[in-house]
């Protein structure tokens, strides 16, 4: 392209901002757009415009990217009154990147469509570190035309991405990750607890475990959050419990059983309750620790 | 050493084998027993020399290794009448390398120790590939003095030769890495099972989740059995069942709750129902993908 297509990006958090000053970075020209509009200080000074509001920002950009928490929030920007899809240009990619069930994907997607706007769900792994490093994984859903379309905005915050089927596909793919990782996390929960009641050293334990069968991502980080006592987010109990529930929603309605996946939810609902829903999800192992008596800790 | 000590072997099974194979060849002058005669072919044309019994072994050598089933066969081969136990030279290293419970290698290290044999309880993890390579992981319990004399014996078969703790401790170490391997393997069937139900690309899927949160040593395992629908053992399901609940009994012994623990360790009995006992532990996915009439394969 000789002049650059225009981006917006709606959702300056932990995770959108560092996303959306990557696409700045990759030569867009970016209008934000922020609930608390003081998150788009940052980016104002980087030399992105601000919207007042989701459909202001949806008028003037070719792409619009948003990056929010929940399925609620991301129908209100995109279907509200001055939401995104009532002001979007004819021709433009609507590109929702939170992690949300695939049903509000689908809809959003028909109300788009209605109006001749192209829709993708394009959810993201890789947490803060990798949102900085633009080197997210990207599951994407939608028409493959439309992904060719978007391919240079994605590129400009991942390094991963995947298109994996029709709209929807992104969220269920990230919804099956979350799942997984979060029963990984609480299974090396019960183990660390288990070895430290034994009295063995956790971070030998770990060590060895990480050259043995049970090694994982979630094992992995084990030492940055539970070893050193640090539960500071990162990615918060809140948010996976959210994904959880989603995720065995998902199942449910499938009629796939997901046993473990109950139970994890259960766990994780066990930490809210006593008070760790804004903690790192390592704080998972809390609970089991209070119970029995032994702090999972080391060099 | 001018002269290299002499080194038993207890157990040519799927590990034993390999195991002992390692022995011979870094060296040691190796004496093998195995129950059924006919596996100790190989080795004795390899140069071992083949006992009648587990005593007439123990009674030749200076170090006695073996790699049995579960804890009744470890307690009979070193406490029967003609075991290992009764017959060892004072001054020997007993090294168990079999999956059983703490107890059991506990109430074996007291009964050697009244006859002035020391002991050390040794599993491995990393399969048969790496008992072949001589690169297993081995979580070793015991005093520190017996686990150096131990030392060249245990780098001739591992990589990774760790001292967790005192007798019963590399036990305690294996049991958590088989439970947790356990529980992410069964969460790796929920998920992908989720997938194939949205008709996602499993190969696909399996790649985008080994680049996010969800990566495993077993999802990284799955291209190589469940997608290319090969059960063959391997580690099976039964022998998984057998650890997996050998860790729940040490969590119960030890107050610990292990919900995940738990759970998997019923899906690993419902995949034994339906016969997949014999089958690799990846076939745990089976009775989920026939109750939801999908199957999750792929290149």
């Amino acid at each position: 392209m000789s002049e650059r297509a225009a981006v917006g990006f709606i959702g300056l958090g932990l995770m959108g901002g560092p996303m959306a000053k990557n696409i700045l970075k990759s030569g867009f020209p970016l209008t934000v757009y922020n609930r608390t509009r003081a998150r788009t200080a940052a980016l104002a000074e980087a030399g992105a415009e601000v919207a007042e509001t989701p459909g202001a920002l949806a008028a003037e950009v070719d792409f619009v990217c948003s990056c929010i928490t929940g399925p609620a929030d991301v129908a209100e920007v995109y279907l509200g009154d001055d939401g995104v899809v009532a002001n979007a240009r004819p021709g433009a990619v609507l590109v929702e990147m939170s992690t949300i069930d695939p049903g509000t994907h689908r809809q959003i997607a028909e109300a788009a469509a209605a109006r001749g706007v192209d829709y993708l769900d394009a959810p993201v792994s890789g947490g803060v570190t990798g949102a900085e490093a633009g080197t997210l994984a990207i599951m994407t859903g939608g028409a493959p035309a439309v992904f060719e379309q978007a391919r240079p905005v994605l590129d400009a915050m991942g390094e991963n991405v995947v298109l994996m089927g029709p709209v929807g596909s992104g969220a269920v793919a990230k919804l099956i990750n979350n799942m997984m990782a979060a029963i990984t996390n609480a299974g090396v929960a019960e183990g660390m607890v288990i070895g430290a009641k034994c009295g063995l050293d956790a971070a030998q334990l770990q060590q060895v475990l990480m050259a043995s069968a049970a090694s994982s991502f979630m094992l992995r980080m084990l030492p940055d959050f539970t070893l050193r006592r640090n539960f500071d987010p990162g990615f918060t109990i809140d948010n996976q419990t959210k994904d959880v529930n989603l995720a065995n929603d998902l199942a449910r309605e499938l009629g796939v059983p997901t046993m473990l996946g109950a139970v994890a939810a259960q766990l994780l609902r066990s930490a809210q309750a006593e008070g760790l829903g804004d903690r790192h999800i390592a704080a998972v192992i809390q609970p089991l620790e209070r119970l029995t008596g032994v702090e999972v800790r080391g060099e």
